[in-house]
């Protein structure tokens, strides 16, 4: 089985999408706050690129979300914190959201078999649920802008290692899944304050999110995966009630 | 002080390079060789991306050294072994190389201000005489067919390091060299076995060139730092005795 990890959209390119099956990772914070949602009783969850498009399709039974530069949308009823998704306001409703980076890594992740929504508080859980889809994975970091982010980096290093501890037989990781691996194996005993370095971590503790990155830095808080098909985002692979 | 670590030639665009100084890093073997080859005697080192354009310039003091498929290219002197240029051969001459990505990253760097050449094998020397130059700094990872190889960034990683323990000041370093970083922390004592690990120490071992990785992988052997001006590659800022 092959394991490769992406650093960036930039290598999301159709050799390492097609017949796989793919992990997007945004830890700060929107394939975080995907997770949350759907644990917290969300339908489920619909990402977009822009805003218009989360608007257009709207009803009384959504709730709009999502994020620019951080901060919430005007108008919308949820930004992007994953604190904001830990209450009873979500449950059954349909999160329409749309962020700078993750929503997007989403959609382009399309091409793949299987699209699986990682994270640190679902790492473990999410690991073991590719290697039982029993084909070659790719672990797509969001970034910044199409750039490496280090945050998302060190989850996807996170979930190779839980990947070789479950794994019967050795995986064959890339240069770049090797490397997180072993970045996230330095730091895994810090992982706040490695978080609170990285660039994004930086920004949000500026802008008064510090408790955020505390949570989105925490592992295996559930076992949910929630999986990405036909434009929905599901928490289990049941059937589809919500549509997009 | 910025440090920024590139993770491949794709990333090396003007706005890294520009008033920056830029620690080129090929570890197997490019730059590894042109510090030994300097260390060992040689005049001067002088990169070309391609065989024809290194062969136009021979006469009867240089050597036709590099690689194609990570062997010695027909017809030349000397390959892209370090083994090779630790003898008394090379003393004296102009060393015209030409490899798949190394001497092709060293020319791409040339809009910085100042071009070092790093290696495990002076990786303290390099970082000290960077930070001595007192601007911004760019690690430029060569990589391999334009993706990032882990042996690079683990040097580059390295770098960073001693940068670090280096400054009076604490440097601003990006997502990807606080990653590096924390990669190369995680597996500095093991550095050999780290560089089998990647895929081209497998390739490389495959050739049956493992005391190549042995010897690359060794930290801080030698002072020298050699440095990249006007299309040669020399030991020291000293009068310029080789031309391209």
């Amino acid at each position: 089985m092959k394991i490769t990890v992406l650093s960036s959209i930039k290598e999301a390119q159709p050799d390492s999408l097609l017949n796989r099956t793919v992990i997007v990772i945004d830890i700060l914070r929107a394939t975080t706050n995907i997770i949350t949602a759907l644990q917290y009783g969300s339908a489920c969850v619909i990402p977009f690129e822009t805003i218009e498009q989360t608007k257009a399709i709207y009803t009384h039974r959504d709730l709009l979300c999502g994020e620019r530069e951080c901060r919430k949308i005007a108008g919308f009823d949820l930004g992007n914190s994953p604190l904001e998704y830990r209450t009873s306001i979500i449950r059954g409703k349909r999160i329409l959201l749309t962020t700078t980076n993750g929503t997007r890594v989403i959609r382009q992740a399309r091409l793949a078999n299987h699209i699986l929504i990682g994270a640190f508080i679902n790492a473990q859980a999410c690991a073991k649920e590719a290697i039982k889809l029993n084909q070659d994975i790719s672990l797509l970091c969001a970034g910044t802008n199409d750039l490496f982010s280090w945050e998302d980096g060190l989850c996807a290093g996170c979930i190779v290692n839980e990947m070789v501890n479950y794994s019967e037989a050795r995986p064959d990781i890339n240069d770049f899944g090797l490397c997180m691996q072993s970045s996230f194996l330095q730091v895994k005993d810090l992982l706040p304050q490695a978080l609170l370095q990285c660039a994004n971590g930086k920004k949000l503790r500026g802008l008064g999110f510090e408790e955020d990155i505390a949570y989105c830095a925490q592992m295996n808080l559930t076992e949910l995966v929630p999986i990405f098909d036909q434009g929905v985002i599901l928490s289990q692979r049941s059937k589809n009630v919500c549509h997009s």
